[in-house]
């Protein structure tokens, strides 16, 4: 095997445990799971997919709080080990760039992305259906929520954590009004955060295996490493009781992030736990954030579980992408550019 | 009534029937529809939601060519007085910026539209699944298809003839991936036609009336009047064996387009004649281009009929807009820019 190094910075003080013996596959799950259970704020009955991130000497969080009356909105929380976590019983209040209340009618699914000193959220908000949202933060107290970046429908919004080219580049995933029966992952890229285009299709549902059959969908943002560009995402299949989310991994091409290089055959994680299996939504484990220590190659990911509760998982840049590697299989033409 | 004139180019020679006294509503067929019949050209099926312009001393089309294998693909025609029509049957050459061949997989209902001495082709392509395609052309010898605009799904492209505020302004209606039971039109600006963003919600299926209750979404490219720009477009209805296609009205603000001023809460013009009701899609009336005269007012309306025929209906800005004025209903919130 080739060394592999995560290219980024150092967090020594990331969660952290050693895979058990007991393990199955390349990602194990924080024996205290979940970090996050059942009404963790006052008028909050659940917790999940959600993102986190370094922020001066401590963590931060932009969570998705399915409040008591079933609306999904982001609330801000703090940590100081990543694992133990204060949710804010305010809801995060976005101004538009003259300063004034910019509020979305719903928020849910938030990746947070720190590109060029700026931590940027993206989630699914409401533009005449499912739509993504962008807004960004320099200081974690005023959120200047921008333009919609694509129009709707669509969901899973991530955003890479450097420009590439001189553009920002985001994946996203073009869905329907509803609980959408097909999605691929797509890219496209942007000069100033206010206009997109060069779309491409980068991944597309399916392979001969059956865990990500009906759609996909990015997860946490791209992790920079040797071999390219890193990837959880969350794969999904049909069953007569409904849908079953599970986590995939693939590498991009680094300069052309449009090109899969390698793409995980199997899932690397899928439920199996309890708070995995049975909450909200059953059977979900839908990753959307990781903390990572460059020096040591450690990964912790953050996924949602059953819609209901915060989930950690661990791996090491080497042993995720040997893993990958091992069991590629790049689908149809995903190794191509993706223009039509 | 004010008086109302068209900002625009003068076209004497454009096609013209005065309103026979027969007529119903402000819009009126031409008697010897329909313009375009069945196997217009070798190895071409049907022609029908296409789009004409003028062009130096004549006439030219980009047509929706039904071949006889059942792939739609997009042809040029000629005439000398827009209603009897060469067609080609070699299907048009795309290449991309580099000269290469940059063909769509299949194409369809096309729209064309001159934007600062450029004509524009926007399409319904194939981008795993449909999207907007775009090319330009300064001669109709040398077609360069461009980036697609927007990630899938996504039809009926409509770009405005002029830039407004410095940017080029494109309608769309987002859809899914079948036969769309849904859809609102939206407004995106461009300032170099590259990259695509400051999404507004323009318009909304629905109101009081039924006929454009499922769908709706822009026709020919809007035309700049003394009240607003005035767009004809289409709304579909749900019966028991399928859709039903009319065309409708509406007048958007002129310098905030994503803006309804007006909207006529009937249709305008309605599947009655044999060759609308009849064809390879039944009761279809798709309009996507028109004709005008500055300074008579004359337009012509160039409409798909039943996805199989050419038709050209008439009316004068002045009737269409007193009757748009009259018939108002500004349904929900399209009043509004609608960000959110």
């Amino acid at each position: 095997m080739t060394e592999v190094k995560i290219i980024g910075e150092n967090l020594p003080n990331m969660p952290w445990q050693n895979k058990p013996e007991s393990a199955v596959g390349p990602v194990w799950r924080h024996s205290d799971n979940p970090v996050i259970n059942r009404n963790p704020a006052k008028g909050i009955a659940r917790i999940f997919n959600s993102a986190v991130a370094a922020y001066e000497d401590r963590f931060v969080g932009v969570f998705r709080a399915e409040t008591i009356n079933g609306r999904p909105h982001l609330h801000m929380g703090w940590s100081d080990d990543a694992l133990n976590w204060k949710i804010e019983e305010e809801r995060i209040e976005f101004v538009n760039e003259k300063g004034q209340p910019f509020q979305p009618n719903y928020a849910y699914d938030p990746r947070l992305v720190k590109v060029e000193g700026t931590y940027y959220i993206i989630w699914c908000t409401d533009f005449y259906g499912a739509a993504i949202g962008v807004a960004k933060t320099d200081d974690f107290r005023t959120f200047v929520r921008l333009d919609n970046p694509f129009l709707p429908f669509n969901r899973n919004g991530v955003l890479f954590p450097r420009k590439i080219n001189d553009n920002f580049v985001m994946l996203s995933r073009p869905s329907d009004s509803g609980h959408t029966p097909f999605g691929d992952v797509f890219l496209s890229e942007s000069p100033d955060f206010v206009y997109w285009g060069k779309h491409r299709h980068v991944m597309t549902k399916g392979g001969q295996g059956w865990w990500q059959s009906v759609k996909i969908g990015g997860g946490p943002a791209p992790i920079e490493t040797t071999e390219g560009w890193l990837m959880f995402y969350h794969g999904v299949t049909g069953t007569c009781n409904g849908f079953v989310y599970s986590m995939g991994a693939v590498i991009l091409d680094l300069e052309e992030p449009s090109k899969v290089k390698y793409r995980s055959s199997t899932y690397v994680l899928t439920p199996e736990e309890w708070y995995e299996e049975r909450g909200f939504v059953n059977n979900v484990v839908f990753p959307c954030s990781t903390l990572f220590d460059a020096e040591s190659g450690r990964i912790a990911i953050y996924y949602g579980a059953a819609d209901t509760y915060v989930g950690v998982a661990y791996t090491t840049v080497q042993e995720i992408v040997d893993y990958v590697i091992e069991t590629n299989e790049v689908v149809a033409d995903d190794a191509e550019i993706g223009i039509i």
